[in-house]
């Protein structure tokens, strides 16, 4: 099964003759939309001259559409270019004037004929007037707005500097989405030059929702088999694209035939078939979860049902990894005449009961493993495995916390991890369960980290605006961390370690609470939406899982990365610092985190007392 | 009447063996409260030195309180102040977990004993942990938060940057409010040394809600006869405020008597007399509306009330100047011999009919006097002055947009401003109105402009965090411009002009919407929480009125200026540039303002299409 089907594609003519023959054009040549001025040129330029004098019929200014775009079909064949637009920011008031009616009267023409998409070329940050035009229709008219962007800006002269011709684009689609509040029918659509983007620009763009890629038949060269191809750099760059989902958009003509576009659909079908995923089981799990905001689950407060246990049962690496760590503890640290005491420490299901096993099978161990769980359908399944396993296992169905049992562990094994390592009270429970560790007990995990990376994604921060709670205070959604399987967003610096736990935990008293300040140097500009978190946790020895991106477990699927929202995005220029505060916080009966930036900016402290979210003990 | 109170005094004691002794000796020299530390000094040493190995009984904590620390009268007479404040915010974990578990603890026992106000001094910007700890009590404890600032910081060397060192403690408490996110329990206390703070400190504290001032005994000389006195440069900052309605507190002993604490309170009464207002007439219209918010009025849409027109006829010097301008157009530009028609558009109860008819006796001009006015309940006290009047005024009831008048108008005169000039929509009504002037005749005003000033007035922007309207969406608050007697704040720049309409106007189509972009530049940090809007009116030549800070026509009292707020406060660095987008939109029924921030920082557009606030026509 190929989850990446072909991107929709389209034709750019910036001048036709007849829409229809333009259209019958493209769909011959198996194309999906066609990007045309709904308006003739020579309307503008009337209105232009007369604004002020006489009223313009109103239906003269898309007669090309009549007949052709009354169809319903037209909203999905036909994406509107809008024409005068640099106009309506010019700082002569007459002339503004004139270009905003011009401007409004082209979007009303565009709702008429019910495009879906309209395109508005940007080609200098002057554009506070287009973007307020722009924000007055976005609740009562209903196409998407496409703000097109090159990659990088024309100056004039050599002695520009390259990373800022670069900069200067995004930045004017930052103030645009800005200025917008990030509305969920605004996206960016990049125009390809010959030159291809630097790294950092093209992960910096990967971060926004681009949704359409247009590509100047100019920019392709000819194989030696006379097709049209792009450079592998470019290429490069377009696979990435294809894995936004982006739409890709022609322009200009053919320089063989001028009327043949089929060859370069050819070749961009080519290429989506190099994206194919190489992983299918890391495809398969997340699929469809791009960007998807999750609340964390809390395994300790509520009872997992069977069907999430399956699914985290189908982990390829997390029990090899476990299999691997109780084998090695086993040879390392026992005698392989005694038997061994293995408590499996929140079972579940009971796979890390038949890890325990298969590793002591291996090491020919004789072992003895207590498998304790508290949720009473969890323990069905157990004992559903009862008798595969003989004497071998007890089943116990008592809390870890207050379970009372007669003899002590040799090694305690659990798998009490939430994405952020700790974020599942893991370190509350082993705290409550190491009474009947032995002394010189060990704990498999033994010791876990939490790393968080500031990131830019504003595909989620839109999806935290707009999809608020009416029944919860405005900045719950900001201030509740989130499982996000990270796909449409930009990491804007390194990830840094945050708070460690380690088992058993010899202290006197107890104190699960942390303080963390980390300091981040971001190398480019970007703008910030939150954070990234992950974990890293240590098994036995080297022994690990983790999906910190810089030793992310290949094939670990069980967790996708948390994600803490900030209530106000900041954009950082190039080498600036993020100093940033996070607590853990515990009371009697829940645990919680709080956080805030202090450094470029101050934010308010993010969930004081866990008023928008907290986790059950 | 005097408006000015004595403002509420206590005492600081560092150390004292009996509270009941302080309180009998405070009350008998007539102070109102105490500032003590409500735990033993010993108390905190103890559980630093014991921590983690025993807990000490709860109510050791306190003890000095029992019997004294009881009775109801003790949470006002009563001020705690919290010791051991610097360690909750150590790199040591250990000394940080000790000192935050003795905080919690003295804010417990403050709790117990009903305190109302606690006081914590801030002696460096490291306060993240200990404005988390805070921050956790908002909405559990009762009492307030005195932040005490130095008004600089002590520099060991002399080289430090004088500048600075006065904004240092100001940055200390911006962070510390924007941490709490500008919660209502939360105040800065400034504690005054010999050093009198410059006048751009000043300032900026003077817009900060300061609730209360320590005044040192060590800064006090003693006069002639004897008593304590401050200099006049630290009297001139006291006066002021005084006005800001702050408590004070006398620290340290007297010593010429450590016990006599009266002569520092003869010395503070002293001066708040001389902070009485000079001018009676703004005093008693202003009193008790300092920075509070109010909806601006309608008067196009809305019909007002008797009492409404009442309150603003008692204006001293508008009339006035209305009467020196019909005077001086009179004289300037008619023949006397001639009857001369003047049109009251918007008579309302009648007054600029009466200032028409006194210039025109003055004058000795034979005048007919047309007065038209919508509002129903208006026209009875115009009909109620028929009488005195006699034949030279007619009385019309109706729109002044939709009236059909016989005859056309020499003068027009009318008093349709808002705060913003245009924002009751007199550009509107006076276009309706023009096609009865005369092709030579004159409008009075003939001209207005609006301005515009960025503000720090985290007094209000709190308000408008915290009194928001459930039914309404979670940015209105910050979407709306309201009328404000601006008090608490601290204006950032110069005020800059913004939008002007002058009449008649003879533009073909007539378009009163606009658009402007304003750059300010700021002398000197400080946080910008929204822009205050002022307008200036030319009646006749030069004859005007202004509430616009430079030109502010002396007693004009009729209009507050206006607030526009911004969603997320700005913190600026000096020098630093602030660019501002300003629109004025109309729609067929609507007119409304929307505003944004471009520099230094991009914010949404405020209020698009008026979704939070519009005016109707």
């Amino acid at each position: 099964m190929s989850t990446q089907s072909t991107p929709s594609l389209g034709i750019e003519f910036t001048t036709i003759r007849s829409v229809k023959d333009a259209l019958t054009l493209a769909s011959a040549q198996k194309y999906d939309f066609l990007v045309i001025p709904i308006i003739r040129k020579q309307y503008g330029t009337d209105l232009l001259t007369n604004y002020g004098s006489k009223q313009l019929a109103w239906p003269a200014i898309a007669s090309r559409l009549k007949g052709v775009g009354e169809s319903a079909d037209m909203s999905t064949a036909l994406v509107a270019l809008i024409r005068h637009v640099v106009d309506v920011d010019s700082s002569n008031v007459h002339i503004r004037n004139k270009a905003t009616k011009l401007l409004q009267e082209e979007l009303a023409a565009a709702q008429y004929f019910s495009v879906a998409r309209v395109i508005i070329r940007i080609r200098n940050g002057n554009i506070t007037n287009l973007t307020r035009i722009a924000a007055s229709t976005l609740n009562t008219l209903y196409f998407a707005y496409w703000f097109v962007f090159p990659t990088r800006v024309q100056s004039n002269s050599d002695d520009g500097d390259d990373d800022d011709a670069e900069l200067q684009p995004w930045l004017w689609w930052n103030k645009i989405y800005k200025l917008l509040d990030y509305h969920g029918k605004v996206y960016p659509v990049l125009e390809l030059s010959a030159d291809v983007p630097s790294e950092q620009a093209q992960k910096r763009w990967l971060g926004e929702p681009v949704r359409a890629v247009i590509l100047p038949t100019k920019i392709f060269t000819t194989n030696a088999k006379g097709f049209p191809v792009l450079s592998p750099a470019h290429q490069l760059f377009i696979i990435k694209l294809i894995k936004l989902k982006v739409q890709f958009i022609i322009k200009g003509i053919n320089p063989r035939d001028s009327t043949l576009f089929e060859p370069y659909l050819q070749y961009l079908k080519h290429v989506t078939r190099q994206t194919e995923p190489t992983n299918r089981v890391l495809e398969s799990f997340t699929h469809g979860y791009e960007d998807r905001l999750q609340v964390p689950l809390q395994p300790l407060a509520d009872n997992l049902e069977s069907r999430t246990y399956e699914i985290f049962e189908k982990d390829p690496i997390k029990y090899i990894q476990y299999e691997k760590a109780i084998y090695q503890a086993l040879i390392e640290k026992y005698d392989q005449k005694k038997p061994v005491t293995i408590m499996v420490v929140g079972a579940g299901r009971g796979p890390l009961v038949n890890r325990a096993l298969e590793a002591a099978d291996r090491a020919k161990y004789n072992v003895h493993i207590y498998a304790v769980e508290k949720n009473p359908m969890a323990i069905i399944s157990l004992h559903a495995q009862k008798q595969e396993w003989g004497n071998r296992v007890t089943i116990i169905h008592e809390d870890m916390r207050s379970w009372q049992p007669v003899c002590k562990a040799d090694i305690m094994v659990s798998e009490l991890l939430g994405s952020f390592g700790d974020n599942e009270l893991s370190p509350e429970c082993l705290d409550g369960a190491q009474r009947y560790l032995k002394d010189d007990g060990i704990s498999i995990p033994y010791s876990y980290t939490s790393f968080i990376c500031p990131i830019q994604s504003p595909r989620i921060f839109s999806e935290l605006v707009y999809n608020r709670d009416a029944n919860k205070p405005y900045y719950a959604n900001f201030e509740t961390p989130f499982v996000v399987y990270l796909h449409n967003c930009f990491f804007l610096a390194e990830t840094k370690p945050l708070f460690t736990f380690t088992h058993p935990n010899f202290s006197n008293p107890i104190d699960n609470s942390r303080f963390g300040e980390v300091e981040f140097t971001i190398p480019t500009t970007g703008t910030m939406h939150g954070f990234a978190g992950f974990f890293d946790a240590k098994l036995y020895k080297d022994i690990s899982i983790s999906i910190e991106p810089n030793t992310h477990s290949k094939n670990l699927i069980s967790w996708f990365p948390m994600f803490f929202p900030i209530r106000e995005p900041i954009t950082l220029s190039a080498n600036s610092t993020i100093k940033v505060n996070f607590w853990r916080c515990c009371s009697s009966s829940q645990v919680w985190y709080e956080w805030t930036v202090v450094e470029p900016t101050t934010l308010p402290i993010h969930n004081p007392t866990g008023r928008s979210f907290s986790i059950g003990k």
